[in-house]
């Protein structure tokens, strides 16, 4: 790993349930020397990726992040287009929807709304980096992806996260046919415990894959009739995504979430 | 500079006007030998922090900002917060608002508002880092921080922008001593030949200093009874932000924008 990637790894420590981490804490978290940690921080800071608290000196995410993620929103508008649709199809369906991006191998999220109508929720964390195997994002990614990641992605390794995670290629392909078919992607219990969700991908300007929709459900509460309700929703999600970001469904797979006329 | 520096502050390169840079622009604009800059610009894109168009392969700024600034706006609420309120002032004066953080020896903006009533209007890029010396919001910073931190910037080197800028340090001493008795920074053409701004302090809630914020007016068009509504509505925000972000105005400036009772 390179000392970049090392230094820029370190800020994926932030959570909404650790905003804050402290020199020694993140030392024990990353079990690397406390010089070069420190070395590491110091540069993150100088450049305004972290800053330290004012009286604690703990770090937290710094201005740079708020100002590039301001000049990315206004060269390709993604957030702010994506957020009211997000919220609408949330409201309409009752469940946490969320948005997120191809990263590498990984779904890194951009938005999620919960329109908290229920006495459960399933708890939603945007810091947390996504699987692609383990989580129906992912499977509604992979199902649409160059040979070539999906290959990559499918030798391995497979982490296991629940009893349900699939971690068989073979049987991940064949889901992936599946969704293929559909449009949309529904794993049960697959990444945890207690939710189900369903996904499908989202197309850019070029048709490349950009991300995916998707929709978690406490697994309780998940049921033939909610699953359909579900699938139409985010059908309905992908052809407004698509129209706003000014997307193009490549036209072997149109049809797949409705049509434009 | 370390290699961490190097890389990280390649995202600074891209703005508004320059939202995708290819690989040959980069090596001209950083003016390092082409395999260094691609091994930095792939180890940020690996980590998320810049992609790849999937037709020209020009780099832009990646999901991993989307989703760390998400991450620092639900742990640290500012951006969503300072929006409504910076939006409201714009269309109160008429002119252009900003505010920005301090992010070590330089302003990083975070959000602005340009109500465009008026047939020019001041061009206001959030890519660009802001000098403390040659602007209102760094000059109304510089009047209230720590002496360590005006001690550091103005022994310099202080850049000059235009035929206006101040950047003899007994001159910017005297007008940091007038900031921190009126509470509010003028600024005329110091940064830019065709544009003035007044500048207000923001505190955080350890009454640390936070950021400014800035209304910025086409010079032609400034005027004192212009100079005074803008005063007011610039200790209005700053009352406004404070409460927002639950900030503490330390006891010995209170007042000097308004009270809470």
């Amino acid at each position: 790993m390179g000392t970049i990637t090392k230094a820029i790894e370190m800020l994926n420590y932030f959570s909404h349930r650790r905003p804050e981490i402290g020199l020694s804490e993140f030392v024990r978290l990353i079990g690397r020397d406390k010089a070069t940690v420190h070395r590491h921080l110091s540069e993150l800071e100088r450049n305004g990726f972290l800053e330290q608290h004012p009286v604690t000196r703990a770090y937290r995410l710094g201005p740079a992040i708020l100002r590039l993620s301001g000049v990315r929103e206004t060269t390709h508008p993604l957030r702010s287009v994506v957020r009211p649709i997000v919220t609408e199809l949330a409201q309409e369906v009752g469940e946490l929807v969320h948005f997120s991006l191809l990263q590498g191998q990984t779904l890194s999220p951009v938005f999620h709304a919960d329109p908290k109508m229920h006495g459960t929720q399933v708890h939603f964390d945007e810091a947390e980096l996504l699987p692609l195997h383990a989580t129906a994002s992912g499977l509604a990614l992979l199902a649409f992806a160059p040979k070539k990641l999906t290959d990559r992605v499918l030798a391995g390794p497979l982490e296991r996260f629940t009893e349900s995670t699939i971690t068989d290629p073979d049987i991940l392909r064949d889901l992936m046919e599946k969704v293929r078919e559909t449009g949309c992607s529904k794993l049960e219990q697959g990444f945890d415990n207690e939710v189900s969700s369903h996904g499908a991908p989202i197309f850019g300007p070029d048709g490349e894959l950009l991300g995916a929709l998707s929709i978690a459900v406490p697994h309780v509460r998940m049921n033939p009739e909610k699953s359909a309700a579900i699938r139409e929703a985010l059908k309905r999600g992908v052809m407004k995504i698509t129209r706003s970001i000014g997307g193009n469904i490549p036209p072997r797979h149109a049809g797949k979430w409705g049509t434009d006329a």
